[in-house]
């Protein structure tokens, strides 16, 4: 899994519409876009999961997210948008090399499904799993 | 919408599962889990979407989600998550303060349900869209 398309676009062998780079990041548009201006934003550092992925490079991504939000946004029109990343098989990753997607929504319905079945915390297994999550920080 | 339930929660009026803190970001089970262990992680800094929200409170997030997202997959035993973070009513945002979602995805079907219906980016579309996306920045 270390030889993705991702290193291939970063060592310019597969080319990319990029939309941004700086010394950490690579921003493109995804070729397989769910709405008009999906990009793809990824670390120049290599990390097949956002868990395996450096501190410095994660925030590098956080940095630069707003901003090509806005430029997105502001190039196709749309208000609405989800920041999704996947990590995982079962989560829907597919590239094994650590992804952000800015994907936009549009009112044709173009953009992310987000399917929500959702449950309620109990408050005591509220309180033992939070603890048992601070144990692992 | 500048005083939403996350205001309170940061500002100790209503409780929370907490599970991490610093001086920028605070991390908290979603008390509406789609999945054992979902976690959420909210800028101190106040945006109602994160293209309105800094560089900084942006890139601080960023920083601690692999450490939080190792911490909820050792707590909950899950290998493949999820981070989402929605902005807009049809993006499925509902609590306008950033949010961004750790959603583990387990065997037995809990976790983020993801809908993709991918198109395909034509070379000279994806130059031109590309290229005004640039302009934005």
């Amino acid at each position: 899994m270390s030889d993705t398309i991702f290193h291939q676009i970063l060592s310019g062998d597969i080319p990319c519409h990029r939309v941004y780079e700086d010394d950490q990041v690579l921003a493109f548009l995804d070729v397989f876009p769910l709405a008009r201006g999906h990009t793809l934003v990824i670390p120049k550092e290599y990390a097949a999961t956002l868990d395996q992925l450096s501190d410095d490079a994660s925030a590098a991504i956080g940095r630069v997210l707003p901003r090509l939000s806005r430029a997105v946004m502001a190039a196709t029109g749309a208000s609405d948008f989800n920041i999704l990343q996947n990590n995982g098989v079962a989560a829907h990753q597919v590239v094994f090399y650590v992804h952000f997607h800015i994907i936009p929504r549009f009112a044709d319905g173009s953009g992310l499904g987000v399917g929500w079945n959702a449950g309620q915390l109990d408050a005591d297994v509220g309180a033992e799993l939070a603890a048992s999550i601070v144990d692992q920080l």
